[in-house]
């Protein structure tokens, strides 16, 4: 079998498809898979399960068990790590295991370390292939990529729209603008982030559960943010988020010098309150920013409402943008946009998204990329 | 060669290449296309130039020259008209030039003959297959098929929006909303319909040509509407549509008992007045179409803006949807909506496209498909 791009692409999608098994298990770390290949065939895969434990290409020489052949090729998804961290450096496990040829995906994000695998690899003899497939493979660490290049958690929008860019009716009615094969994929991205949140209009609303529900897997519930800066849900303490198995990974979000009657209400239902401070305004959001970066809540997926996006989007906190489109219109000027807001900007300078990618999911189109803020 | 589904399918294909030769030249005939393959090669094309013209499968036996093989197929994109008309029933052309396989891709939209063309040829003792990329044939004459079915003309909406379902910035400017390539596929739809709409707002604001401008093309005008109720292009008759070399192929629709001195400023400029009644208020747009199928207009391309679209929308006169979306956001409560109005319907009831197709150009989505109204 011939040592061709194409073969490199093929083993590269195999390698993709190992790293994202630990699909949401790897935070702060990315997922990273790794597989060697003899004479055209696997002979082991490994993968980065959680932090902490081995890296992708350490399981996948110790799957191997054996020494690799002359013609071995080790594929991984992400520049192997050449500094001594919880584990030594990969660089070094792959040349002492005496592998000739390496294949990689995409580079280390971390600009104090990007290339510099590649480099130590190629010093030592090695040939070395990268950026197969490099856009792919960073595509599955888009919340790594942004903790470490930033340092700051990735904020990702996700909303659900009509064609005409309605979240609900002037009802407050969400939940079927989308069919089921869009919220199978919202689901997919609940267990991806460490961190989900929402406002108190949507508690109200819905009663979201606010969980990662997919097929043949535990439920998985990721630390669930409720921003009710006036304390609306002392009303509605009914809310799953503050009666479920999973009420302790709830945390309320609310201004410093709340009601304290209110508050004590909402504590003792046991979850946890953050009261964050309002002056100036825009240090709310910062200190929410900072907190998270304390607890390396690396990222966090905030799927609404229209309120709480909205004033993320005006304060130009949201990083990407996850736009589902139903093929509905309501034609309703009272019902619920995703976003309000009052810019004033033309369209060539309105808010894009970067390098947008497109998927159907049933007869709805995901849209989703990183948001490019107009210069102020 | 086998003469196997896929073989089937291929050349399906290429006869509806052969059939888009006459994009937008048949009105109000279908575009249809026709091949003869003999020995696994395409031997003759064929293809409806215009109305009154040879139809496709006459064309492309003219074509051939010499008699079919004794393993010739016809394929042909429409099912064979089984009927006199201005030219001979081309099921009997079919028969007497002797072959003995046609395969077929849509069946004739009209519920009088439907099917009738496959069973004459089957009578006859031919080979017929019908259905290959039936949907991909039918959706060629999108218009036609209209037409034929409710003896009235195909509204198709097109609207180009932000991810937030805004066609423009609150100070009007809609320009630059989609990108090169799709603002390229919009010149090819103008080029398919007979006619195109605009509001007087979309005419005022953007001063557009209204003509479908393809590369390696002459420029191609419609027939022009321009709905002006209140006749506020009297001061604007600078515009292009009351100026350019086309202005005898704009229409302005306004109301009956119209200001007469402000209709006078505008019919010296040449253009072509429809007035038209309000009383009851739903007769305006029904005498609209009443008109448009006197003059044998099979379809209007509307483009906006706004008030046109919530109108014509409101009424559920809307036909078609062609949703372009640009990956932006206006975030501007104030920037303009694609559609107006005060529908109180929830989600499960809202005004659906059935069977969506989506579309890329660059990094704009089109999606688009028959409107589907709930039911009052």
């Amino acid at each position: 079998m011939p040592l061709d791009s194409d073969t490199d692409e093929h083993f590269m999608r195999h390698a993709m498809a190992v790293a994202t098994r630990a699909w949401g298990d790897t935070h702060p770390n990315p997922m990273v898979g790794a597989i060697i290949v003899e004479q055209g065939r696997v002979v082991a895969e490994g993968w980065h399960q959680r932090a902490g434990g081995p890296h992708a290409e350490v399981a996948a020489i110790k799957a191997q068990g054996h020494r690799p052949r002359y013609d071995a090729t080790i594929y991984v998804t992400l520049e192997p790590c050449c500094t001594q961290g919880r584990t030594g450096p990969c660089t070094d496990a792959i040349i002492e295991r005496g592998f000739r040829r390496v294949v990689i995906g995409a580079i280390d994000p971390n600009p104090a370390h990007a290339g510099r695998g590649v480099a130590l690899l190629r010093e030592a003899g090695l040939e070395v292939v990268h950026g197969v497939l490099a856009e792919q493979c960073a595509d599955i660490n888009l919340i790594f990529n942004h903790w470490i290049v930033n340092q700051a958690p990735f904020l990702a929008a996700k909303v659900a729209m009509t064609l005409d860019g309605k979240i609900a009716t002037r009802a407050g009615h969400s939940r079927w603008v989308t069919g089921e094969e869009a919220r199978a994929d919202v689901m997919r991205w609940r267990r991806l982030f460490p961190a989900i949140a929402v406002g108190a209009g949507t508690v109200i609303a819905d009663d979201p559960a606010l969980t990662a529900r997919l097929p043949d897997a535990e439920i998985y519930c990721p630390t669930r943010f409720v921003f009710d800066r006036r304390l609306l849900l002392a009303d509605h303490l009914d809310r799953q988020v503050f009666n479920d198995n999973w009420r302790h990974r709830t945390i309320l979000v609310t201004e410093t010098e709340s009601n304290q009657s209110r508050l004590h209400r909402i504590k003792d239902h046991g979850v946890t309150i953050w009261e964050l401070p309002t002056d100036p305004p825009n240090i709310f959001y910062k200190v929410f920013q900072k907190k998270c970066i304390n607890q390396a809540l690396t990222g966090v997926l905030i799927e609404g409402g229209c309120g709480l996006l909205s004033d993320m989007l005006s304060e130009c906190l949201l990083d990407y943008l996850l736009s589902y489109r139903a093929p509905k219109l309501l034609a309703d000027d009272d019902a619920l946009p995703a976003f309000r807001g009052l810019n004033t900007s033309e369209m060539a300078e309105a808010i894009t998204l970067e390098d947008p990618q497109h998927a159907l999911f049933g007869q709805d189109v995901l849209t989703r990329g990183y948001l490019n803020y107009p210069e102020a």
